[in-house]
């Protein structure tokens, strides 16, 4: 199985879902993206169909947003 | 590890998220509730800080709200 990708931004709502994420997929099965951090990823994300973050992006493509934290336009700055 | 709940309404994004998250987490380790079909379950949805579907509650108890599909006040109709 490929791996899905976690994008998130510190916020506190993200760091509490990535927990979550990562305790129900496990860690293996997610690489974890820090937009803050990491930020030529954000136009990567954006391209995947990242509205906000947190958010998963399954393997197959698909964009699963998560308990809203922030909009990839307030990430972006 | 005990179930997450996934609570959905049947909507068409409903659906897709559960498809996504019973790939991700395996169908063994989610129980799936339809509160269209199963309406005695909403109040214990709410209880559990269910906002709006599609939503997954945790074994620890919390929740992840997944891409907004209906509001539970909506559900409740």
């Amino acid at each position: 199985m490929s791996k899905s990708i976690f994008y998130h931004a510190g916020c506190p709502v993200c760091v509490s879902a990535e927990h979550d994420i990562i305790n129900l997929v496990g860690a293996q099965h997610v690489e974890v993206v820090h937009l803050g951090d990491d930020r030529q990823r954000i136009d990567e994300a954006e391209r995947a169909g990242v509205k906000s973050v947190p958010a998963l992006v399954t393997p197959n493509g698909n964009v699963l947003h998560i308990n809203f934290g922030a909009s990839l336009v307030d990430v972006r700055g």
